[in-house]
Parts: C-alpha cells; structure tokens; sequence
C-alpha cells in the first residue's frame, strides 16, 4: 500500500514556523510526500473542533491519505499516539478525544498505539510531538512502511468528553461547531439527525433568535434573510443570505441549539 | 496538451477547511496536480477584488496552468460556470463579472460554459460548487481531458457591474482595488492608462491626501515620505516609504484616485 | 546535486499574491520544485524576526534545500543578494543583515554574490526582488544549475544591528524573539547560553514578571502556572501551561529577558 497525501490540521496558527518544521521532517523521510494543510486555526486546545474539521473533510481525500492532527494540550506527559483508520482514511492524532470524537460519527476498522521509537525522529523534544513522532510516523507509512509496523494494535482511546446532540422532549439539542469565515453558523447536528423532523414546518433557536424552515439552499430566500439549510458537509448551518450570522446576532462557538416542530 | 498546476483563489478564509476539500476533490482525481493557494483573502462576495488578484498573478504561472476563482455569491442559482483561456492561461468561475472583468485587461482567446456533468463530483450540492464542479474539472483537464469535453463553447458572459477607470477632463479616475500586508495602496490605474501624463509633473489625490509625481523606486525618497510608482504589476500604487499609508492615512478599499497634471 | 525543496520566509502576509507570485516564478522554471512555507508573517521589515524563524526551521529539512528569505526594505537600491550555505542548507537573501544573522549560530561555509542576470526573470522590476531574483535563482538550482553560476563567491555580509545576549555581572540578558500563536514566549537565549546556571535554582524575569527554575516540560506544573523551559527548538521559552503568557503578563516582541542565580 502507498500513501501520497499527508494533511495537517494543528492549533498552532497559520503563520507558525511549527507548521514548517513539521513539514520539513516529513520531507527529510519522503521527500515524495504530498502534504495538504487542513486548517492550522483551530482554537488552541479546542479539541473538539478538530474533530468537527476532521470529520467533515477527510473523507473527501483520496484513500490512504494520513491525516495528522496535532491539538494536544499534553504533550511532553503520558498519553498514548494513535494510528486509527476511518474508512479509506488514516488518522494520527494523541489519545485525548479526537480518536474517540472521530469514532462517534464512523466507528474506526483498526487503531494502533504508536510505539516503534526507530520511526520516530532523534533527538524527540519534549514539547514538539507533532514534529518528532507524528510526522515522521505519517512520513514512513507515506513511503511504505506497514501500518502494523507502528505498534500494537489497541481497542482502547478516550471518549470525548464535550457535549453531543441529544433529544429532550420533541426536541433536538446541538451547538455551533464551527462558524466559517462568511459567518455562517455550522452545528453539530447531521442532515440523519433530522429524519423525524418536518423541514418545512421546524425552528431553529440559538440565544433567542430564530430560524424558520430548512431549506435547500441560500438562493432561495431573499439577500438579508434568515437561511437554515444543511451545509455543503450535510450539518445543520444557520445563516443570513450574502450576511455574516455571527456577527449580526451575536452567536458564538459552542452556543446552544435547539431544533423543534412547530 | 497536459496542465500541471492548478490554483485557487477564494472568498474563503486561509483557515477554511472548505479549501482543503476543493483540495481533496482535486487530489482524488490527479494526485499529480500541483495546487498553488493564490489567495483565499478576497472579502466575501467581492468580486472585483478577484479579478485584480488573479489579473496581477496570472500571468507569471507556465502556460496551460489552471485557475480556479471561487468567489460565487450565486451558489445554488441556475448563474454558468465557465472555463475561460486568457494567453496561456485558463480560469475557471461562476459567471458573475470576474471572467468579465478580467476579458477588460485581456480578451479571451475562448470560452466555455461547463456542463458535462461526468466531470462533477457525485453526489452535487447546492452549496458549494467549488468542491463539487470547479475543482473536479480543474483536476480532470490538469490529467489531460481535452477543454471541448467541459461543455458547449459561448460568447456570452457577465460584465462587470462594477466601477472602471475614467477620464474626467485632465483627469485620470480610479479607485483602491487592493491594500497590501504593507499598507501600500494599490489602484486600477495601469502604466499604460498613464501615458499621456507627465511623471514628473503631476499630481495623485485619495482623500484629500496628495501624492507628487511617479517615481521609480521606493528607495529615491527618504524614509517616512509618501511615494507613488508603479508597482510590480504595472498599476499605480500609493505608499508611504517604509510605512503603512492605508493606516497613517485612513485610506479604504474602494477609496476614489485621481490623477491630474500639475 | 539535485535540489528539490525550496521554501520561502517573508513579511508580505499570508494572503497576498504576491507569495504566488513567487511560486509561479518558480513553477514556471523548474516545475518538479517542492515548495514549502515557513512563515508570511514577519512583521514588516523585522530582519531579526527573520532570522529567528529561519535559525529555528531550516536544520529540519532534507539536505539541499534553498531557503528563499525576502525581508527587504531596501528592494531597488544597490544592496547585494547573496546565496549562502550554512551546513546543508542553502539561503538566499538581500544582504541586510539576515546573513550575517544566521551566521551568528553558524558559520556559513560559502557565500555568493548573485549577479548572474541570466538566472533572472525578464522584465525586472524596482519593486519586487523575490519574484523576480530570489525565486528564479533558486528555481534555476533546485533544477540542477551549479551554485557557482549564480555569481562570485564572497566573503563580506551585513552584520546585524539588533541587540544580541548579553553578560552583565551574575546575569544574562536577551530578548523575546517571537511569540507563537499560543502566547509562548521565545527568547534568543539558546540551551548552550545557560550551561553555567543551575536550571533548578535560578530566575528569569521580564517586565517585572518572574518565572522560577527552568523545567523539562509543560506538564510538570499545574495547568495555569508559569513554567520556563527549553522550547522545541532549544531557546529559553517562557509560558504559562495551557494559558496565554503574552496576552495575560502584558509582555511584548523586543522585550527584555534576565536570567540570573538565585
């Protein structure tokens, strides 16, 4: 099997030299490597929005693409470094949630514990993992080297431990994910959550403003009005058609919303 | 005929995962391409500021390089998507002015209105075609599918409902179209719109602010001191020498330029 | 020698076309180049900034790579460009003291004047060197062009103006170099500069903000405490654990850092 596509998302913003030096040791073991950045913005140790960019774009990838995603607020302590498989798709990322997180919307096929220090770089930091194990690791499957060569196989990671969907009463509770640079609000609730509900007669209600209706897409209401419709990833996505949502209602990440019949 | 490099020019935000799936989409179908980011800067839904990125830019990639231009504030309206040849170039793009704007500085040699749906990705959104139509075609012409297989060609195609150079008796008029990480003020005002004016003998004002004759180099002028020259893509730049014009000025995007003899 | 990376460090922002501009420069030479970031975001002009991410970034990739560097206030006056070897790795820069920055930590091993104009792109502007030198001069080697043909070797470059560490009686001083998107504090007082205080018991101060004994790593101390360590990259870094030491301490780029026994 032969990986070409290497992707990176970190906290790490997008200007860091970090962002570089991952890269560079990825390039020092295969030089051949594609490597494609998926964001280096999500907030810092905001594991959650890492999966939430993860889940939506990698399986966009060509199969066999590594995903490497360095959010990892314990770095230099104890915590395992994953290799699990989604699908066509292979994540490297610690075990604090994002394995687990990813696991929720596709339960992974195999996942491994990284331990086979001759794949990683010398001398290791203490602070860097993300440069010193998990891009040389990406790098060395790139070329060829057996998933299984790795480490161990495990069954275990750690569950996520922020807030999922969940009904109460006739109604669905999610938050805002993601608010994209337009300002449109992404929630956590999938077009699949939404079967039992009537698209043309639901609302949508975050901090008191309200949507009325999922519609099919922005053109359909006029510039300047409330738009609800499933994103270009199938989530739920509050809008204002050619506005920025977020900035004229106030709405911010990881506000609550509720979906309810009318 | 064989496309290698295709790029991408976006409203979407350099931290967007929506440009590492039109990446993916691309990678899917030639893991060969080679994606140059041009700008994912453009303020949302302004056109204009497409067409003067990809007008400064273009030009400097090997021939046959693809452009992709995702400014589409129609997404989901029935609006073509067209595939344009400037020189030696190709830009793909919503209809919208920026295929339009970009036919003002250099006509295209042809034009495509791209419909042959086996080269989209399946299943299509409404949301984001840039994802779904522009990339997948970019990427199938960059592996070598002839330009006729997109679609029927077409002579029709959106001018720009924007502003343009005009001339108001001695006057030259024009307008910001881009402010740069320096704060030096780029117009719409090429070299050869200034032929006929004395470089030496005139006179430039933004907001009351003036600027005397065009110089060659930011280096002939002392530190601190306002220079006007032409920039390296042949358009009138206003600038402070090593300093920020927009912000010591208060200068905008969009701000009206008039060139007068002295 | 076949090169094949080549990166590019500059101060014109992240978005602007003109880091395009540079790459098409590029593409249009030696296609095959593999271009990589390092950062856009220097502030404007700030050499030392410069030097600080290159020390930090280019001793992590492949042997051979050419390191574009393009700080440079004084485009379109008379200032040299060089092209310098520093063990592996190659940089190509105005000389304007980023040269003699990097020499500081290593000696290079060659210097070379560039004035070979057949290496260079036709027209050359006053305004923008990097595109029209320093990427084709790097293209024309990563394709193979000996580094001889770009020019003379010579053994004069700018040594910098900016302060470097210092002694003063018990104590040494440096500065903040660089602050990451995380609000770490990078310093320029590297590993070997403390090889005479005991990491234990000593203090490092900066705007009156104490940190105490240098540790091995972040997660030592509970998260919200200061912790002083050696970065990734083997400089004195000052932090707070998983929290935001710039923005909470009020400390800024330039500010200056005492080491001392305790």
């Amino acid at each position: 099997m032969f990986h070409r596509v290497i992707t990176l998302t970190t906290d790490f913003g997008t200007d860091s030299p970090y962002v570089a030096q991952m890269k560079a040791s990825i390039l020092a073991i295969n030089v051949e490597a594609r490597i494609v950045d998926i964001t280096h913005a999500i907030p810092a140790q905001q594991i959650s929005q890492g999966v939430a960019a993860l889940r939506d774009t990698i399986f966009y990838f060509p199969p066999d693409t590594i995903h490497v995603a360095v959010v990892d607020p314990g770095v230099g302590t104890n915590r395992p470094i994953l290799l699990a498989q989604f699908g066509s798709q292979w994540v490297i990322a610690p075990d604090n949630g994002l394995i687990g997180g990813l696991a929720i919307h596709e339960p992974p096929r195999t996942v491994y514990s990284i331990s086979n220090q001759d794949l990683w770089r010398q001398p290791l930091s203490n602070t860097f993992h993300g440069r010193d194990i998990m891009a040389p690791v990406a790098a060395h499957l790139s070329g060829g080297v057996p998933h299984e060569n790795v480490g161990p196989k495990t069954t275990n990671y750690k569950t996520p431990d922020w807030p999922m969907t969940e009904r109460q009463g006739a109604s669905l509770l999610g938050e805002v994910v993601w608010i994209d640079h337009f300002g449109n609000l992404i929630t956590n609730i999938s077009r699949n959550d939404c079967t039992t509900f009537n698209h043309e007669n639901c609302t949508i209600c975050c901090r008191n403003q309200e949507w009325t209706g999922i519609v099919a897409t922005y053109g359909v209401r006029p510039i300047g009005s409330r738009v609800a419709l499933f994103g270009s990833n199938n989530h739920l996505e509050l809008a204002i058609s050619c506005g920025n949502a977020a900035r004229a209602l106030g709405i911010k990440l990881g506000d609550t919303v509720t979906l309810s019949p009318r």
